[in-house]
């Protein structure tokens, strides 16, 4: 590799049924778009591999299982299939490998419901989706739950708010591991206004949370 | 069926090799929500059924073949491969029958070119990405291009710019034909801040088109 290569990281992005759709596929437009590719390699890892289909009825193929290989970088969605994924313990002590070995976990939406349950934000600041607040907190009551984030970036955990807030996190994460050029260049490919403040979140209070 | 249950809808979103992810699971995520359900009937549909790789490379199954039924609503996403996909005679072929016999047909990003292409967009107005504008505009030189607009609407074809604009475009079709309350429940739920202006279209600038 010659040292002007950027450094490839692979990100994993967990699939289970019902899962969120935009939660996944809005990351992963950015993170596998064509001038992203030599800075990301993308992987849909499920408990089995075949198709996973989400909590709008789309299906997806989960291309790997969760233990088939290490990945530099964790992407946990939301949905509706949290709520029995919470109860899931393959899926919470992969989630709870995962904060020790990967570089970066991301979430999105209730999927902070997830990592909570799997106990690797004990002790952090964490957000998620407004919508669905309350379940959440309820999932880690050790976690310093902030009510009004749009994403919120603790060490290596960082957490979004509600779907299109996953898009917005991407984006900082691919600033933050790759550069702000590569970033923006994104953002203007998807024509998407990026929201690049982490603490601009309109939805806390049309949820009545603060 | 009663006579106060909403009217509900088939929508078809077409998949091809190459599609761009997030033209399809944006507008998706909106129109299958579980609040749309009973409003909207979301199919995965490709030229054969089964997997299908997209632009940057995650897999979904299309449910159904195009000719396998009719649909109210047409969806057709934009992408790398459209570039192969404009020479598909069977693909602009179903995109000009569906011209004749669905309520309305939509597309995103240079999924504009596979309609200009089949030729329905002829003497109309109609809109694509800024990034791939010349291409676009190469596939229907008898129409009416509008360099700046975030989505454009004649008659019953509804043309999008890119990717995230796609979703701004959807909301506006859910609120013509079912409401503006649901479409503003729906961006509420996704936490996103949905662009209602179809003429608010910074990225024609910063591809110099305007």
């Amino acid at each position: 590799m010659k040292n002007d290569e950027p450094r490839r990281r692979t990100l994993g992005v967990l699939l289970f049924p019902g899962f969120e759709l935009l939660d996944v596929f809005g990351p992963l437009e950015a993170f596998g778009m064509r001038v992203a590719k030599p800075y990301f390699e993308t992987l849909l890892l499920a408990e089995h591999t075949g198709p996973v289909e989400s909590a709008q009825g789309p299906r997806a193929l989960a291309e790997g299982t969760i233990d088939a290989r290490p990945v530099d970088l964790v992407l946990v969605p939301g949905g509706i299939g949290t709520r029995k994924e919470v109860d899931n313990e393959r899926l919470t002590r992969w989630i709870s490998q995962r904060a020790t070995d990967a570089e970066l976990v991301m979430s999105v939406c209730t999927g902070a419901g997830l990592l909570a349950k799997a106990g690797v934000l004990d002790g952090r600041r964490a957000t998620s989706n407004k919508a669905a607040f309350a379940w959440v907190v309820g999932q880690g009551p050790r976690v310093h739950w902030v009510k009004q984030a749009r994403w919120v970036e603790d060490g290596k955990f960082w957490t979004s708010s509600g779907v299109s807030a996953g898009i917005d996190m991407a984006l900082a994460v691919i600033a933050r591991l790759s550069g702000l050029e590569l970033a923006e260049q994104i953002a203007v490919l998807m024509e998407y206004e990026w929201h690049r403040d982490a603490g601009n979140d309109p939805f806390a209070a049309i949820h009545k949370l603060v």
